[in-house]
C-alpha cells in the first residue's frame, strides 16, 4: 500500500485556526483541511490559498484546502477544533458557554461522520467545558478528546522565567495542572531551568508576579489587541500536540484529559501531565501534590464542575 | 567582541508585517523589532508579546518587541517596509500612490536616522514606486534598497504549476522579469521543472492560464477574502530575500532594483533577477530578450514610469 | 488504529550506512534500524548507540538500534541497501560485480522475508546491476525497486556549477540521464541556475570541465581520501530519495528505474527522471532527446547490460 | 559593511570532527574550516569536497573546505579543537596527557596567530587538561575558552532515562557538574522528566544503574566499535555549544570553565552549568551542593587537579 501523508482538519479558519495551518505546513506534518461555515466559505478558500502559495518560497510540501463542506474532511488522522466565539460585551459567560458549546456540538457530529477514527484536540473556550462537550458528542474513547490549555499556560510562564533571568527559552521547564488562566495551578517546585529549581534562582515575589502574569496572560493579550485575541501562542500549542500524536513522540505535556479516579476526581476533565504520542493521551502522570497543591486544584475542579452544569443543564 | 544576533525591524504591524516577524523569527534569523503609528503602539505590542509567548513552544530564541518609537529599531541590519494603505473604493490610484509614498517617505527618514546601515526592502504598494521613494529618501547606495515582487509572483506561478502536473513545489523553477501583478513579464522559456522547460510538458493553453491566474494572483485572494488582501505568501517572500542578506546565500532572486542601463533602462526600478547575498543587490544577471519580451518589459517599464510621475510630480 | 512512525532499515553500517541512518533520524523520517553482517554487529550497535545518544542534543525524537538480526527489521517501509564491497586492487570488475551480487541477493531475501511491502532503495555498486539483482531476488512490482545514481552525480555537478558562479546551490538545477559516474549523460540544456541555462552564464569549455569533473567525482574523492570513498554525498542523496517516498513528495528526481519501453528500452534498469511519491516509482518522464543525446544514452544503455549479463551469467 | 557568514574552524579532521563540520553546515551556522595536519591534507580536503557536495541534496547553504594551512582559518569567529590521539593499549596515561597537550598547544599557538578573536571551545582528551593547556597557551580571557565535557554527558544520560521511562528526549533534562565520565557528579535531585524530578518516576537502584551507564558510557562506545570511540555524540554537543554562541542563546549548558573562586576553587578548570552566549562563557552558576555531593565533587577536583600536574610538570 503506498505511503500516504497524514490528514489534518483544522475546524474555524479565523487567526489562531489559520496560522495553525501555516505552522502546521511549514512542519509538514501532512496535509492541512481548513474548514470553517459555509458563510465564511471564501475567506477560508483564500487564506489556504495564500499560504499554499507560500509553500514553494517557504519550500514546504503540503496541500492546504480551505473548504465548508467536511465531505473534504474525510479520514482526517487528527482535527484541531478552534472553532467558537469570543466573549462579547454583555454576553454572560453562560450565554457564552451555550454558544461555544452549541458550535462544537455541531461541528463534533461533522467529525464524527467523517473522521471517526481521528485524534481530536480542542481549543475552543472555555476549553474544560468544549473538551467535555466533545468528548460527549463524538463518543470516542479517552484517549481520543484531548484539551488544549497546560501548554499555552506553561509557554507564557517559561517566556517570563527566561525573561526574567535573561535566558534562552530553551532551558526553562515550566509545570502547571488544572484548569486554563486563572484556574492554573502552577507547580512552583517543579518549574526549572535547566534543571535548577527557580526557586534557588528568583525571588519569591517576583515568582509570585511572574505566575500571575501567566495566570492573566490572555487577558494581557486581549487588552493590547484592543479588538481579538491571543493567537500565536495558541497556535503553536496546538501544533506541538498534534506533532506529538502524529510522530508519536511520547512528549510528556500538561493537557486537559478525562480524569477517571487520578488526582481524586472521577469523569472530570482536567489539567494534568500526560504523555501525548501515536495513541493520544497514552498515560497521565499523577504526582503528589502539597495540601496547598491539592486545595488550588480542587478550586480549578470546582471552576470546571461550575461551567459545565451550564452545558450539562 | 562579543557575536550579536542580527537585528531585524519589520515596519508595519498588519498581518503581512506581522507574518514576517514571526518567519523570521521561526528562522532565528535575528532579534525582530515590529514597529507601527503611535496609534498603533497596543495592538503592534500585544502581537509582538504573543508571538514572543510562542517561542518556548516552537523551540525558538528570538526576541521580538513591538514598538512605536524608532529608536528600539536602532542599528538594524535589515529594515523591510511593509506599511501603507490598501485602495479603497472610490480611491483614485494617484491617491493610493500619494497616499503610501507619504507613509514610505516618513518611515523612510526614520530608517536613514536610525539604522543608516541598513539594508531595506519594500513590500509597500505600488512597489516599483515605493522602492523609488525610499530610495530618494534614504539616500542610501542602491544595492541596498531592494523591491519585492517578483520573488510572490513567481510563487504562485510555480504553485499553479504543481498543481498542474500534481509534482512537488520543491522541483518548480519560475521565472518572470518587470513589474508586479498585471505588469509581470513571465519567460516561460526559462520556467521548468526539475530542468524540464514546461513547454514540455504543459499544453500552451494551460500555461497561457496559469500565467495569466498569476498575474491576478494578488486579486484572485482579494476576491475571496473579501475584505484585505494576501499576506502569508508576501510575508514569506520577504522573509526569503531578508534570509538571502543575512546569511549571505548569494540567491539569485527577481527583485526590482535600480537599473543603470542594464536592459536598455536608466534609472528605472523594475524586476531583474539578481545575486542576493551579505551585499544587497550584488549582481543583475542580464539576459537576452526575444522581442516579444522586449516589447512586454517595454510595457512594464512604461507602467512603472507612468507611477513614478505621480511620486514625482 | 494508533499513528506508528515509519520504519527505516539501512542495510549495511559502513560510513555511508551510518551517514544515511544519521540523516533520516535528524530529519525525523521515523525509526532506524541499521543492519549489518553477524561479525559486525557490534559495531553496528555501537554506531546506532552513539547515534541515539546524540538525539537530546540535537532535539530529535528518532530510536535508532544495531543489529544483525534481520527480525529486528520486519515490517520497515523503508530499506535502503548500501552493502557491498569496494573494488580492490587487483579485483577485476566481474569479481566485484558478482561479489556484490551475491551480498545484495542475501540482503535481499532477508527483506522479501521480513518486509514485504517495502519500497527498497539501492546504493550498492555497481548500482545498474545491483538494481537489477535486488529487482529478480525481491519479486517486487517495478514502482518499488529504486536504484541511487543520478541525484548524487547531480549534487556534485550543482556543486561544480554554484562554485564557478560564485551563487547559492539552492538556484542551480541539473540535469542527467543514463548510468553512474563515467557513464552519466548530462542534458546541459535542461541545466539552470534560477531557470537561466547555464549555457548562458558558463562558457561551453567550463562547462564540459564541469560535466567531466562530475563524472569522475567519486574517482576525485576516492584519491583524496586515500582508503575509502565519498560517504556524505551518497548518504544524503539516499535520504533525499527516501523522504521523498515517505513523505509522499511527489519530487522528481533522477533514479534508476525499470524502463519497459521507456527511451526505446525493454527491461532495462536506466538512469531516469521520475516521479517520487509515496508509491515509489510512480511516473516516469520520457523526454525528447537529440541525436547526440541518444547516443551517448545509447552507450550508457550498453554499458548497463554488459554488467548485468556478469550477474545474469 | 556587507553582513558576512560566520567562519567556524574545525581542528581535527577524523571522525568527530568531520561530524561536527557536517552538523555545523547542515545547520547554516556558517561556513567551515576543516583542518587537520599536513600529512592528512588530501584526505582532509576530500571529507570536505564529499561534504560540500552533499548540500545541493540537503538544500544547505554553507562553503566547506579542506586544508592543512592555518592561513585559511583566519579571522574565525569559533575554533573548535577535536585533534589529539587516542589513547593505546600501552600507553601510559601521562603518555596521553603529554603527547595531547602538545598537540592542542601546536594548535593553539595557530590559533592565537591566526584567529585571535576566536571563541575556542575543547573537546581534546583528556579535556580539563586539555582546556587548561589551550587556556595557557592561547593568553585569551577566560570567557573565550570552553572545554566540552557535561552536554555529551548529560546527552547520554538523558537517553537512558528516556528509554527507561519510554517517553521523549526533548522533556529529559539532566544535570552534571564536575570532570567528564568516571569524575562526573550528577545532581539527581535537578535531573527531571518535564518537570517531574526523575526520583518521583525511577526507582534509585535503577536511576544509579542509568547514572553509572553514564559515566562510562563512552567506555561502551568504544567497547562495542572494537577501533575506535564515540563521535555522534560528540560532535553534536560542540555543535550545541557553537550554536549558543554564534546565536548568542543564552543557554544554560555543562561546560569546562575556568573556576575562579567558584564552587570554593581558584583556578581551576571544572565543569558548571552556565550562560552560553555571544560572550562565550557569559555567567557561571553557583548552586549549593549537599556535603556529599561537594565531596564528590572534590574528588572530581583532585583528579583534574592530577592530571594537569602532570602537563604543567
Amino acid at each position: 500500500m503506498p505511503i500516504k501523508r497524514n490528514k489534518i482538519t483544522v475546524v474555524g479558519a479565523g487567526f489562531t485556526g489559520a496560522t495553525t495551518a501555516l505552522m502546521l505546513a511549514q512542519k509538514e506534518l501532512g496535509n492541512v483541511v481548513l474548514v470553517d461555515i459555509p458563510q465564511l466559505e471564501n475567506p477560508t478558500k483564500g487564506k489556504a490559498l495564500d499560504m499554499l502559495e507560500s509553500t514553494p518560497v517557504q519550500g514546504v510540501d503540503a496541500n492546504i484546502i480551505g473548504t465548508s463542506n467536511y465531505e473534504d474532511t474525510s479520514d482526517s488522522d487528527i482535527v484541531i477544533i478552534t472553532a467558537g466565539v469570543a466573549r462579547k460585551p454583555g454576553m454572560s459567560r453562560d450565554d457564552l458557554v451555550n454558544t461555544n458549546a452549541g458550535i462544537v456540538k455541531s461541528v463534533c457530529e461533522n467529525i464524527k461522520a467523517f473522521s471517526p477514527e481521528a485524534y481530536v484536540i480542542i481549543l475552543s473556550n472555555p476549553v474544560d467545558a468544549m473538551t467535555y462537550v466533545a468528548y460527549q458528542t463524538l463518543g470516542f474513547p479517552k484517549n481520543r478528546v484531548i484539551g488544549q490549555s497546560g501548554v499555552l499556560d506553561t509557554a507564557r510562564y517559561c517566556t517570563f522565567i527566561a525573561q526574567e533571568l535573561n535566558v534562552s527559552v530553551e532551558d526553562v521547564r515550566g509545570f502547571v495542572l488544572g484548569g486554563h488562566g486563572d484556574d492554573m495551578v502552577p507547580l512552583v517546585r517543579y518549574s526549572n531551568v535547566a534543571g535548577i529549581p527557580i526557586e534557588k534562582l528568583i525571588p519569591a515575589d517576583r515568582i509570585e508576579a511572574i505566575v500571575q502574569r501567566a495566570r492573566v496572560g490572555g487577558g494581557e493579550i486581549v487588552s493590547l489587541l484592543g479588538n481579538g485575541s491571543a493567537y500565536y501562542a495558541p497556535a503553536a500549542s496546538l501544533v506541538q500536540m498534534a506533532e506529538a500524536v502524529l510522530k508519536d513522540k511520547k512528549r510528556i505535556l500538561p493537557v486537559i484529559a478525562l480524569l477517571k479516579g487520578e488526582y481524586g476526581y472521577d469523569n472530570l476533565f482536567m489539567g494534568v501531565p500526560a504523555v501525548i504520542g501515536g495513541d493520544g493521551i497514552e498515560k497521565i502522570f499523577e504526582l503528589e501534590l502539597t495540601a496547598e497543591e491539592k486545595a488550588a486544584l480542587d478550586k480549578s475542579a470546582q471552576s470546571v464542575r461550575s461551567v459545565i452544569q451550564v452545558v450539562s443543564g
